[in-house]
């Protein structure tokens, strides 16, 4: 008889699924005994899947660890077969962003959640950990972590080393600093405070069979002056919360009758710098909110408003071809969006337009009323926000904990160039791209290592090894055979790969045979408002024919295409709701 | 031809709603020249909304100023005939809150959004100033309004005068202070800077012809040492999303391996305070929460899960009779949900219990990780987090404006009781209730005045009067007629009678001859968890026959009656979206 005979009908029926899919076997399940008899209510299952200083869990799978919430490291933890690894997905933040919809709840045509997926699983086939990662040690194969669960960073951009992060206030901050709570009186007496962060966390040790490295990109600011503090990123939900309640409350403001017209004027110009897909397409979704609803709740501030989207390129989209760039670039033009290329943007700041006092005194502790943009050709303009969309720079991360000079790890490395006697006589470091400094990688998502070069050695033939039991997939990481864009369909791609690769082979010389990671692409679409949408098929040959599409039947394709995937079932539903309710009624302009 | 006739395609049928309903032309619309093509873009009504010196707007209708956008203001604002009455809602917040289903909230069932409504109508029938309400002079018919769009306490729950509230940095807190951008610099010049708040707003002058007050009440924390710091409240969507993000932070924080088991008791021990039907709802939403979803996410964790309700009186539910009540509390138990009759809460405070270290050391500044409430019954308990959801105390408002000494407004009030010759020579003040400090009202919602009583002048014959102009309704208010509690379904009737009489007879005399508002009390409900209400019909005599229901009717009518009230049609489809989804697939767990 099941082991749950204990327990009351009204349970029962709730937990006949766990015992259906039979998963709390695998987890060696035990009845606790707890006595009183309202507390049999609760089945309690108590696993090993918090103690993570014993390798695997005995019953045989190796244990998975995966850096990083992303389109890489949450695709990977759904494809890899959690019959074969114990998947272990450690993130700071516990969900993963749907971001080709996040444009949509910047103007809210969809709520937050329908693009969020949270990592954990209901069935839990997948674990979690919330937590930065700060170090590895490739000997000991343990990562060190630092706990996230209360550090305000997360759910928002990053555009530099966490330490550095601006303290500036926005709505939906979790200002840092002594207004946060510290764990310190709290936790297991062994455990060390450290970290990375502006305050110190507590840090613990993670051991992994394999790793897979999916940490991502932080946003790029160029070290424009003042975009750190001031500029509105579009990376993470978080970002999209303080988007959002941005643009309406610049409606509101606009609205009270104390507020003089030139003043408006400056309240309702929206600025984007980046004229790339997400740049545009946050360009057309504000146009959308601005057509279909600004037009009948706020019909009188019309005549103030104004975007004006900057790019330093001569051309934006340069992915798509001609025709279909001039398409786009139409329909922005309707919608009253001005396009202003070949601009380089030099300042970012709060305060008035010409105002050289307010330039001098900045106060970083206080969020702007308005803002100014100073570009070199036109010079200041006074804008209500700026959104920066634009540039990726490598994650920290990768800086520090991949910049180790390492002692040969022998277990985990084969040699795969030149001819060494005892590799453990020389030093090694991770392969990483001079210039950009992301992992390199060969195309089974190895990470590598090349030995410091000795006398006469070249790069041909200085020693080179790879690693059996680290990868990485993503944003993060160069393919020696090739550089692809960092884009969610590549990362996605390369996560399908290496999950059914890993799945298939756990061995790692069958998965050293098998043929590598091939991109296929799949063409690039961008949503230009309207309804309208532009897609650019798998030709991307400029100067051929594109296979385009334009119009309507891009946007039924884009909608259809978004649908299948990635969401969750749960959002699979929710987001055709949602998009229904705004197509019938309207968007909610409440500000919360 | 229509005057919009310059526009192009693109934008006459998205406009030609606005034209067929023929809205504009009421408003007297004018085409601005805006020269440059794409600027033609846009159409730009300029309407005299903006002028709020101007009485009416010269097209006939009299302005109805509601200050409140609850229960009452917000159904009054869509009660009354726009064709009679040009509305105008002062309210600090820009929505509406329907407040049955603000505790499914709290846990994930719904959204937030899907329970608020927005002031402003996309017809633009209902005008909004976003404001705070500070004074109000009877005899100018203004009334002093403090701009509150940058107001950090717009959304929560306010538990005392604005200056003094509490300044601990919730998720979700704009925190006051010199972190929040002054407006000083951006509005006309003549703009007086004044207000209630922490920080000095703009102030400026309303005026109208007739005036409702609805503001509401405040949250009563009867002065309980550490409660207004401590304390999470349920009266807002800002309420809500801290305590959704509460309960999920306790749960990943009880997750994490560092934490010893002791500990994670406390984190995971919920206490809710008040016994009504909001803390047991609550309690009921957070124990579905738990067996749905936290059973299936993080099953270790519980046995460490405790719900504990503390009400001071002996029994919870008074308002429904014993049967009812007690299967309500049957429904509790089995779901593992202590209630606490008959415990007084003494203290709330951040830290460990028993820790006296701690409890001399309260930073105000730091949100706690694990709370300490103290009863006089149990002593020192240790919880992650405290719900009170007791108690409702006058609004500070009320207090302030309406505690005037008047001058008699002659062109407003008529004398209803007493003889004198030449009220200007007598002062008056507004009746008040002189316990509770609500406004008291007629059987027409008319706000009354009495004059200080001369010599020799008893209740009876001291002169009273009422006004014609200036009304008040919902939970600020209490009926001479008889008390009613201050409840939705209360306030919900009296605005819906308001708007009806008002709108029927605006002059003032015809006003005062219609029947006046008699309540029909249709029945109390209340969740209790696991898909059940309780439903206790009209017939409320306790020692009488109750005709109650129980279990899933009541749920069906429970969420049936829901659904027709108040909500806009986006709710009305998408609340029903959203349940069926969570019934689907569980509830979105994701922290942002």
């Amino acid at each position: 008889m099941s082991p749950h005979a204990v327990l009351t009908p009204i349970w029962q029926r709730q937990l006949g699924t766990v015992c259906r899919t039979c998963r709390i076997k695998r987890l060696r399940p035990r009845l606790v005994s707890v006595g009183a008899v309202q507390k049999r209510r609760y089945f309690t299952p108590v696993t090993s899947s918090e103690d993570d200083s014993k390798e695997g869990d005995g019953d045989g799978r190796e244990k998975v660890v995966i850096l990083g919430s992303g389109w890489a490291g949450f695709v990977l933890s759904r494809r890899l077969d959690p019959d074969k690894y114990r998947i272990v997905v450690i993130s700071p933040r516990s969900y993963f962003v749907f971001t080709p919809l996040l444009n949509d709840t910047c103007v809210g045509t969809l709520e937050f959640r329908n693009v969020l997926e949270s990592v954990r699983k209901r069935n839990r086939r997948v674990e979690y950990i919330q937590a930065w990662a700060d170090d590895i040690s490739f000997a000991d194969k343990t990562v060190t972590v630092e706990s996230s669960v209360l550090d305000p960073d997360v759910g928002h951009a990053l555009t530099g080393p966490r330490k550095t992060n601006s303290s500036v206030e926005k709505p939906t901050d979790k200002a840092p600093g002594p207004g946060h709570a510290s764990v310190e009186g709290f936790i297991d007496q062994n455990v060390q405070m450290g970290g990375t962060g502006k305050q110190q966390a507590p840090t613990f040790p993670v051991r992994y069979d394999k790793l897979i490295i999916a940490v991502g990109t932080y946003s790029q600011t160029f070290n424009t002056k003042g975009v750190r503090e001031n500029a509105y990123f579009l990376k993470d939900v978080g970002d999209a919360v303080a988007i959002r309640r941005r643009i309406l409350e610049l409606f509101e403001l606009a609205r009270l009758p104390i507020i003089p017209e030139d003043k408006k004027r400056f309240l309702l110009h929206f600025a984007i710098v980046g004229g790339g897909p997400t740049g545009m397409e946050f360009a057309a979704c504000l146009s959308d909110l601005i057509r279909e609803d600004i037009s009948r709740i706020h019909p009188e501030l019309l005549k103030y408003i104004r975007i004006s989207l900057y790019d330093v390129a001569p051309k934006v989209l340069p992915m798509f071809d001609a025709a279909l760039a001039d398409y786009a670039v139409k329909q922005y033009r309707r919608q009253n969006v001005e396009i202003k290329t070949s601009h380089h943007v030099e300042e970012l700041r709060k305060g008035f337009p010409n105002d050289a006092e307010a330039a001098q005194n900045q106060d970083e502790q206080r969020p702007g009323l308005v803002y100014t943009i100073r570009t070199k050709e036109e010079g200041d303009v006074g804008i209500g926000m700026c959104v920066w969309s634009t540039g990726l720079m490598a994650n920290p991360f990768v800086a520090k904990a991949l910049n180790h000079v390492l002692q040969f790890p022998a277990e985990s490395a084969q040699i795969t160039q030149g001819e060494v006697a005892d590799p453990s006589q020389r030093q090694w470091t991770i392969q990483r791209d001079p210039k950009s400094g992301s992992i390199l990688v060969d195309d089974h998502f190895r990470v590598n290592l090349s030995a410091q070069a000795a006398e006469g050695e070249t790069e041909e033939t200085v020693p080179q090894a790879c690693m059996k039991d680290v990868f990485a997939v993503g944003d993060t990481t160069k393919l020696k055979t090739g550089a692809l864009p960092a884009t969610a369909q590549v990362a996605n791609q390369q996560a399908l790969w290496l999950g059914k690769a890993l799945s298939k082979h756990p061995d790692p010389e069958s998965f050293a045979q098998s043929a590598g990671f091939t991109f296929r692409n799949l063409g690039v679409f961008t949503y230009v408002g309207g309804a309208k949408a532009v897609l650019q098929g798998p030709n991307t040959d400029h100067e051929g024919i594109a296979k385009g599409l334009k119009g309507w039947v891009a946007f039924l394709l884009w909608r259809g295409a978004y649908l299948t995937m990635t969401l969750s079932w749960r959002n699979k539903f929710l987001v055709p709701m949602q998009w229904l309710a705004v197509k019938l009624f309207g968007r909610d302009i409440s500000r919360f």
